[in-house]
């Protein structure tokens, strides 16, 4: 099938904040036996893609946005067609008219930053729209390793579920997973999931020694999570904390969903109305000083982990301020600001454990997938002000699209190229 | 029996730097049902009383310092001699005449935080040796909470092995293995250990779901790990990092031992010496531009993880340095810095995952005393050179005893009040 010779795009310009451009380049072809050539189904406008829009990332030549999208494949380099030893299966398997979707980053699934799990830190991993690599608001987009960057959808979806859902897999789904997994999975909150103190609850590298003192008591199994941020990834996070938090063996637990703007908040209350009450009964949604009001009586010195999605200064600040000692922060906001603004000295008195960065986004395919499909009620919804997706535009439409967004009046905002 | 009226003590007095002096003020008296008196045998001198010392704590009284102690019961407050329910056993069990060591913080083992394992952090927490609470280098020492806070030794000890050396168990022994432990039992190092890929080496937290893609393999698990500081806490950290791996069944692993100062590394090497060799092998003692070197020519892009023991800037930006993507900081040191040497973005970008502040020594202390005696020939040592505890003095010559630990002319050193 040849493709068209142009190739519709979203393109940010350096120079002056803000600008967004529709524009025609050429098609992108095969550069690297490992490439596909996806036709672009539905493209996602993301919380991220604002930050070199706001001026935080500087850059000096014109580059294609977006790092989501939901795609059918119409090329493949000579890499595909034949199993090889040790290759990614999808080189084997991979077909023209197959639908994917792909994570923000490409990934070779070879090295071994992928083997080990972390394939955001691929020794190959560059990012979709930035300057390094044209992103997928566009009509068609050059998927590098593509053996190992894209997920082949199950042939046997829901049919309920709109496809544009499946592109929350690119990032934002897998990154709210990642968030609540990294902080529910931390040695320091075991004690209160699993009853048993530290350090006997990291279980297999602590050698078996008796230990005698006080054990923990059923109070103690509290379990309080702040969530800082509820834009879209928030959402995610929250839908993820809770859905782990329903299958895992756990006393009792809070979470403190807490952003300070209200359109957030009430699309926080939208999303959850549609959830269990019983699951639901657990989250209160919390402007700042209601969380740390709360969060200061109704827990000892402050939650077992936060979650922080936004990445700046007081998003940070704040998630320190509802920890307690020996909790941890689980941070995956893209931080830009030039000076740290906790200390060493801060973080030694609360003993605080953090972790920082872009979440290993195709490692956490399987799970956001599975994840999708099980609370599709929730999450799978699209257009409204109670879904996640808020609303579906042509891409033609992007400069609006991108105001809109930027300025709150608009949540999760998708690209349809072909409308 | 009738304590002696005076008690000769250490202080550290405001107004000029390292204003050490050995004085003479009243024998401490039980304050409180829960306070014990203890005839402090021997005290230690820790790299952390230097802090005041060199002046980056700023304090307006004179207080005793110290915060290392073993000592002997010589008096207890009424709430001993008989067991309570629900309260720590120590206070049914505890006699005058036990010898006793005692953590660098005073703690209940009756709160939330101490109940679940981290007692540095207990909410009656009080540092020995601070403007809050008098220290240990003196002849007597009152312990506030003596039945959750003291650790009873053991009537069963190693006759070859000095009571000093289980003084080691009051802050730099658990210090280091904490330090090992909170690196070691990280999730981000699991799959190196583990030979299972992120996320799902999580385990319990992450459900079930059949993951495709690649998996680790065999020369993924080399496990690389920094010691940035080889004073007696990252020796102790050293130790306890080989004792560890040597029990877990990891299939290769390397130990890249790190200090700017020859004499420390000197004492690192003459430590391994005493261990195995087979457990020596996996360790090479370096300086920072080797370690560097080393650490980029032998590992995929860092280490897995690095134990910080310093607590200063460059040694945390070392450690930075020296670390791989999703690799694993573990700081014990006290960090005084106003500014912290990273930012956001820095840490974002290599997906860093880091622990800060003080051991919960107490709830350490079963694995410190059972390292402590199982590897007493490498530890236990007190005197020369190749010891980790290198001379005991007077206490009567602690101003010469903090000046030669200060210019690390000595290393650990011990105050007897009784010679």
């Amino acid at each position: 099938m040849a493709l068209p010779q142009t190739n519709t795009v979203v393109r940010i310009h350096p120079g002056k904040l803000a600008d967004i451009r529709v524009e025609q380049l050429p098609t992108p072809t095969i550069e690297h036996p490992d490439d596909a050539i996806v036709k672009v189904l539905k493209a996602g406008l993301c919380g991220s893609d604002l930050h070199a829009y706001r001026g935080l990332e500087p850059f000096t030549e014109p580059y294609i946005c977006g790092h989501e999208l939901i795609g059918e494949v119409v090329a493949l380099g000579s890499a595909f067609g034949q199993e090889v030893e040790g290759r990614p299966a999808l080189y084997g398997k991979l077909k023209v008219g197959d639908k994917v979707v792909s994570p923000f980053t490409c990934s070779c699934e070879e090295c071994h930053f992928c083997r080990i799990g972390f394939p955001s830190r691929c020794v190959h991993s560059l990012l979709f729209g930035s300057p390094y690599l044209p992103g997928a608001q566009a009509q068609y987009a050059r998927i590098p390793k593509a053996g190992g960057t894209l997920f082949l959808l199950p042939p046997s979806l829901p049919a309920d579920m709109p496809e544009e859902s499946f592109m929350l897999c690119g990032d934002i789904l897998p990154t709210g997973y990642f968030a609540a997994l990294q902080a529910l999975g931390h040695p320091n909150v075991a004690p209160i999931i699993r009853g048993e103190s530290y350090p006997g609850v990291m279980g297999a590298i602590v050698p078996r020694v008796q230990e005698e003192g006080t054990r923990v008591i059923k109070e103690d199994q509290k379990l309080g999570v702040a969530i800082v941020g509820l834009g879209p990834v928030g959402i995610c996070g929250l839908v993820a904390l809770l859905d782990i938090l329903s299958q895992a063996n756990v006393q009792t637990y809070k979470v403190y969903a807490v952003d300070p703007v209200p359109a957030r908040r009430a699309k926080a209350l939208a999303i959850l109305k549609k959830m269990k009450p019983e699951e639901a009964a657990h989250v209160e949604v919390l402007d700042i000083e209601e969380a740390k009001e709360k969060v200061t009586k109704e827990t000892v010195k402050g939650c077992d982990a936060v979650l922080e999605i936004v990445g700046n200064d007081s998003a940070l600040v704040l998630a320190y301020d509802l920890l307690r000692p020996f909790g941890v922060i689980s941070s995956v906001g893209v931080h830009t600001s030039p000076q740290f603004p906790l200390n060493g000295d801060t973080l030694y008195t609360k003993n605080v454990s953090a972790s920082f960065g872009r979440c290993p986004v195709r490692a956490m395919f399987p799970l956001a997938v599975d994840l999708l499909v099980r609370r599709r009620d929730v999450l799978a919804g699209v257009g409204g002000e109670e879904a996640l997706v808020e609303r579906v535009i042509p891409m033609s439409e992007a400069v609006e699209g991108y105001e809109k967004f930027d300025s709150r009046v608009w949540g999760k905002v998708v690209f349809d190229p072909w409308a």
